[in-house]
């Protein structure tokens, strides 16, 4: 429980407009993407990194659990206050401190919203690739927090091969900075990659330095519809197998088409098993020759049809399903769970397959939908949480789908992260060693746990779930 | 001390043939390339992984230092046995363990020679890009421990870019796996990047599986030659500037021309100040606009001629100064320290003038070698280390250079890592937070201190420096 005195304390922190108590305001920073909700006791909203030190030490001289939050979009429940305390909203840091065109760099806030960033950027001819589906919502610190990924991490990888160094305020209210300016540095551990990916259990991110790369100067974009789900998978590995690695390379099953086509009216074809949107980048002159080897490829795999846009508006249309396919199916069923597997690519038709079984196992709607070049599947669970038989249904298929994938050489998360909503999954993938050193480096780096306890391990994540 | 009982036990585990323990091999397992040497005590050479858990269950019981190596060809010292104890020869573990065409991926033993890799992958139509210039020599094991990046890392990323997953057997001899064989992987915390550049003082590597690429299909090679040094360091960034990210970017200063032509005759301009070695890289039709915008870039700074190689024979012919420039230099001087500052890029020009003037001011020869498109410098100091008031010139010139790096927003190392050599500059690096982490994460993971003492922090490192 927070005191009146520490209230009063941390209000002369932050200011009165950075502390929110009442009960609206509670009820608002209670929940993100998932489904389970838990209510913070205030939520801190600071401007500076000296405020989130105070505040940081004072939660851990009064053991006051802190959950770090960006724009809250997350998909494991990270952001969820699952243990109470404070959220600390780091939405008022969101300065884009420096743009360095010269060394392909840039300094910015975590509250920074990925797509503003991304804005900045293009005008100076600068391009930073990690695009989350939430990019227009998203912020910068999440994104490090999470280790976040999104469809151009095919060619380009994701958040974590862009992050050069980062400020951080640790658990003791002490500030540190890893990492540097420039892409080679091998000075000491890699402190930086300690915290991409760490949730916001080992410290919270301040301040983040990127790389940049130069754009692609153009691009294609090809939609490829098929009539069996299977030639759909294979062809992506059969076209990385053809020495192209295309910019992006997504997959959607029928389903997902229907829902799309429900909500957008694009024109897509709803008799088609899937398609696959491939998008190839890179100087103009080396476009037109890939485009041709994805075609042949697609057509030896017997594709329907392949779609090349022409216009701008054109790659629009063909973007727009897949940019609101997470939306339209709240059209279909009250309750949807985004899963996160990732398998090696050339085992994504057996885990499609596998997928599309555990669907009529449990006679649940699941829609595929795949960051496939990568074989980073988002199976879309369709079901409705306030039936309780169809919930647990829903707990034993994805339980089932998680069992899969790491039987198949894959991962429990490829770019959502652990949180809270895959806890309890985590020994499965870890071993009782990698376990305890997991464990090891959370209470060297947070000994007393305040810092968004429950997530990954440690604290009482359990309780909400 | 290693008792004879001990010794006995020791090979009980690796045989006979996997046990050295004469003057001759304690001498040859003394030194890598650099300066210090230390003669271990005994020389352990495993094949399994399991005689690597066994062998530090029994060093960690007997509080034995064991410092793991592969080829020696580190440039920080960070395979010397500056405490003694066991040296751990990684060279018998080189298979090949598999190599995944269709998933893009290959798992390696740490013995595994960088070469060997890459020629196994070639004919399968497969590219791994780190390539230090050790590379024919340099194991996977040491290029991981130590981060290794190369001249591709300006446009590829360096080592630590495509270490997917790792075995590693820890101190009290317990295996973890971390990460996985997928690119995308956000399973709790970074245990990988971890171990990545740990210098072999967190954990012995014993499998290693990388994330592969296709080729690039295509090169062009070109030489610049520049009659002011100033000249060829702007033309670096300005290229960066142009939006084209050159596979790699390397720059010779006058005296390494002399050294090189001396030792290789290939006919290099022996009048230029500095030359620039510039390769581009994709698909074909893509090459011609970037070689004629390289060359506008370099007629706009100032170059004397730009020479584009045609043929592969003129390819070799340009890279032949660059590759055995390190050897060429012992005949200008007996003893040589390389150096490894990296600086943004746009500090380039900076920094080469600063070295320029710490060789005047201290009266050493200076050669300029530089990974110049990523910044990173590598000040190649030349005397005679027998002499000691030369030796003492060579050790604050060394301490003005890291400086001056620290001061452009550079950092102490970029590839070669902190080592032995390096580790009584880190403190300039890090602050002192930084630094207890540093040494928190070193007790954690080898609470005993067995594992390669001295380097980068604790043990007894400043002994033989």
């Amino acid at each position: 429980m927070i005191s009146a005195t520490l209230l009063s304390h941390l209000e002369d922190i932050v200011g009165p407009e950075g502390l929110l108590t009442t009960p609206e305001d509670m009820m608002t920073y209670g929940y993100d993407a998932t489904l389970p909700e838990h209510q913070p006791e205030a939520v801190l909203i600071p401007c500076t990194t000296q405020q989130i030190s105070d505040a940081l030490r004072l939660a851990g001289e009064n053991g006051i659990p802190v959950v770090p939050r960006g724009a809250g979009t997350g998909l494991s429940g990270g952001s969820i206050p699952a243990a109470g305390g404070i959220v600390l909203s780091l939405t008022r840091m969101r300065d884009i401190v420096e743009i360095d065109a010269q060394n392909l760099t840039a300094r910015v806030q975590p509250g920074v919203v990925n797509a503003d960033f991304q804005a900045a950027l293009a005008p100076l001819g600068l391009f930073y690739p990690p695009d989350p589906a939430s990019m227009k919502a998203c912020t910068m610190g999440g994104n490090v927090a999470m280790s976040a990924g999104g469809p151009r991490c095919l060619k380009y990888g994701g958040t974590k091969d862009y992050v050069l160094g980062l400020e951080v305020v640790l658990a003791d209210g002490e500030v540190i900075h890893t990492g540097g300016r420039t892409v080679k540095n091998t000075t000491g551990y890699d402190l930086t990659h300690l915290f991409v990916g760490s949730e916001g259990t080992l410290g919270v991110i301040t301040e983040i330095t990127l790389r940049l790369l130069p754009p692609p100067e153009a691009k294609r974009t090809m939609l490829a519809i098929f009539d069996e789900l299977d030639d759909a998978s294979r062809t992506v590995s059969a076209i990385v197998g053809e020495g192209i690695l295309p910019t992006t390379l997504e997959m959607m099953d029928n389903l997902l088409i229907q829902c799309a086509e429900d909500f957008t009216g694009a024109g897509l074809p709803r008799d088609a098993a899937a398609i696959l949107l491939i998008e190839v980048d890179g100087f103009e002159e080396a476009l037109g020759r890939q485009v041709s080897t994805v075609e042949q490829v697609c057509a030896k795999q017997g594709v329907r049809e392949v779609r090349v846009a022409t216009t701008a508006q054109e790659v629009d249309d063909l973007w727009l399903a897949r940019r609101t396919i997470i939306g339209a199916v709240a059209r279909y069923r009250p309750s949807m769970v985004l899963q996160d597997v990732t398998v090696p690519p050339s085992q994504l038709p057996e885990m499609v397959a596998r997928v599309v079984d555990i669907g009529k196992e449990y006679d649940l709607p699941i829609g595929v939908l795949a960051h496939a070049g990568d074989g980073n599947l988002h199976p879309l669970i369709l079901f409705d949480q306030r039936d309780e038989e169809e919930l647990a249904r829903e707990q034993k298929a994805e339980a089932v789908i998680f069992a899969a994938s790491l039987e198949l050489n894959g991962t429990l998360t490829g770019e959502h992260g652990i949180g809270l909503t895959k806890r309890k999954y985590l020994p499965q993938a870890l071993n009782p060693r990698e376990m305890d050193l997991t464990q090891g480096l959370k209470t060297l780096l947070d000994p007393r746990g305040i810092l968004n306890p429950g997530k990954i391990v440690g604290g009482n994540g359990d309780q909400p779930a």
